[in-house]
């Protein structure tokens, strides 16, 4: 059964997720439709990115991910139809592209399945369900849109790299409050060719070697790991990092080697 | 597959969600669930009603619409099945109906599956389950219920119109704190027959223009349209209307024509 | 087809439960994902079970029921498989399972198709999902895991009986405020032996009749009654008990027969 996921700032509380739902049941009645998050939100832009580049890629090649985020009509807000290592991504062309992919995508289209765009209330039901579902169905890209080689870029906050030093910032928080900044592990172990660290945030805090686990320092201690998203992430072993140090979206960090 | 279909104010954090959901999967295994929400406020029927009125024709005809509000046993709380433009739907007379059909369904019954009623705790899992099982399945509505012809009424607040003016209120308020009123885009429009309009609200809040979407205005400023549910709905670009302009359920509009 | 339900304490914020949905889609293509919550509070292994406990056995025998909380490794934290009453079950040998089951499971192992889970930095997509998987296909637990006899014991608050009264405490609240204690009816019925009842809690407050359903008494009014989890449960009509009564988790209550 083909799969359908979605990823939202449309929330549990209104009509709106649920008549997304219909339609797509309405079009493709065998499909399997996965929530990945309606409760992003509203215009968060790089919180969705960052949610969808972190778990497309446990889902089948062959999914479909429909990105509901900023889908209001406007002359310069083009809706794309995208392959991008086996999957399929629909959405608008408002730069999320450009924060999910680390490389270029194998096929990208400017969807012109219906004229007189301007006056759809819905496009998400209207626009999106339908090429999602041609998409889910096996249909090409080339059948729903115009071939187009580039999408609107947004920038990444880079870390930015000092001889034995890098400083990068904070770019997402989880519900466990788990602090995830934009050094990736790659990047780190580039830098530290083997050496010691110290890395610092806020005024005075610092931490000195990577854990594997959340448990390996004591309850209500701070420490550091590359977590699932492989991303160098400050936590608190069963505690509230981002409340309890004071780390927000965007704060600095950085990392001495040494 | 068939589809069935939940509106509920269980909730998401506890075990009634769950154990409605499994409830369905021992009566009819090959069904697919979808949440309209769980999170009606607790007996809210009015909100649980809009919701339903605007997303249930998203889905296939045949879908089954299980409605849990309000669903404890007493004397006067008969339950009903209903089909309704190609849908089926189950649950308490408690008004709900009235609020979600603009016409007469094409069949009501009371359901009499079980004797009893008084000592059940749960009757969604219990009898709404087993009604809502059988419709999927494509049984009938007077193989689970005595045909009836009256459900019970619960009063919209309608608009008022008076010679050149609507007088409306709010209806709903959206997760992006739009406000939609009780003013349809039919009502609207005979009332106007093309002229201009000032809306009205609050002490000295006006608008005279109708936007086609939310971005036609600068960011921050608020505009009126008719959105997805069809209804006048004040809004403000990228912004939360109803915490801004201080726009509650009930709070009362007005639309002079001139 | 299959059905593997979900309990873990991920939300439904970030990109977890999307990545544990995608690994067990990607491992088995065709089963029932059912969400029972996603919203356990961190590391809460009693309302973990509390919910289980209460919602397992609706769905059909050979579900898979995957629990993820506290699953992070640790040289103690061994990973289970568990059949209980025709029920798959698997998650950490963290307590859990003490407290959903009353009694002695069918089959036990020990999980061991992996090696080095020292470096796993996502157990429940690496080992819980291909787990659950291969006993949603129909595959037998000692094919993944070594039998074991005994599962980590961790204690419930148990009421105390003495001649004509029961001590016991709160145990669980649910989204409406009902308040659930750890006297089940069977208990109830043994002590109380057909008698009056007084159930005191608070300072000043009791109830003496029993309700069958929380509409029995006038709106805003106390009432005590078997609700679906058939414990005692202390609720208001149409009203916020547990606010309202200051009645928390782990607060006591006591029942004089008499």
């Amino acid at each position: 059964m083909a799969i359908i996921t979605l990823t939202t700032d449309l929330g549990y509380k209104d009509f709106y997720q649920a008549a997304l739902k219909g339609s797509i049941l309405s079009t493709l009645p065998d499909v399997n439709i996965i929530d990945i998050t309606h409760e992003i939100q509203a215009f968060n832009i790089s919180r969705a990115a960052f949610i969808l580049k972190n778990c497309f890629n446990y889902f089948p090649k062959g999914t479909v991910h429909l990105i509901g985020i900023d889908t209001v009509y406007s002359e310069d807000n083009k809706y794309l139809a995208i392959k991008y290592k086996g999957h399929y991504f629909v959405g608008s062309d408002n730069g999320i592209f450009s924060l999910i992919f680390d490389e270029t995508p194998e096929e990208i289209v400017e969807i012109n399945i219906m004229q007189d765009l301007k006056f759809l209330h819905f496009p998400l039901a209207d626009i999106f369900v339908k090429a999602a579902c041609h998409l889910a169905k096996g249909g090409k890209l080339v059948e729903i849109g115009i071939p187009t080689a580039s999408i609107e870029q947004r920038m990444h906050l880079h870390p930015v790299i000092e001889k034995d030093m890098i400083k990068g910032s904070v770019i997402f928080i989880d519900s466990f409050q788990n602090v995830v900044t934009n050094v990736s592990k790659d990047l780190f172990t580039k830098v530290q060719k083997g050496r010691n660290f110290t890395l610092s945030f806020k005024r005075n805090e610092t931490i000195n070697q990577l854990s594997w686990h959340y448990n390996e320092v004591p309850e209500g201690e701070k420490l550091c790991l590359f977590g699932i998203s492989n991303h160098l992430e400050i936590a608190i072993n069963k505690g509230k990092a981002s409340g309890l140090l004071g780390l927000h979206i965007n704060d600095m960090i950085r990392i001495e080697f040494h």
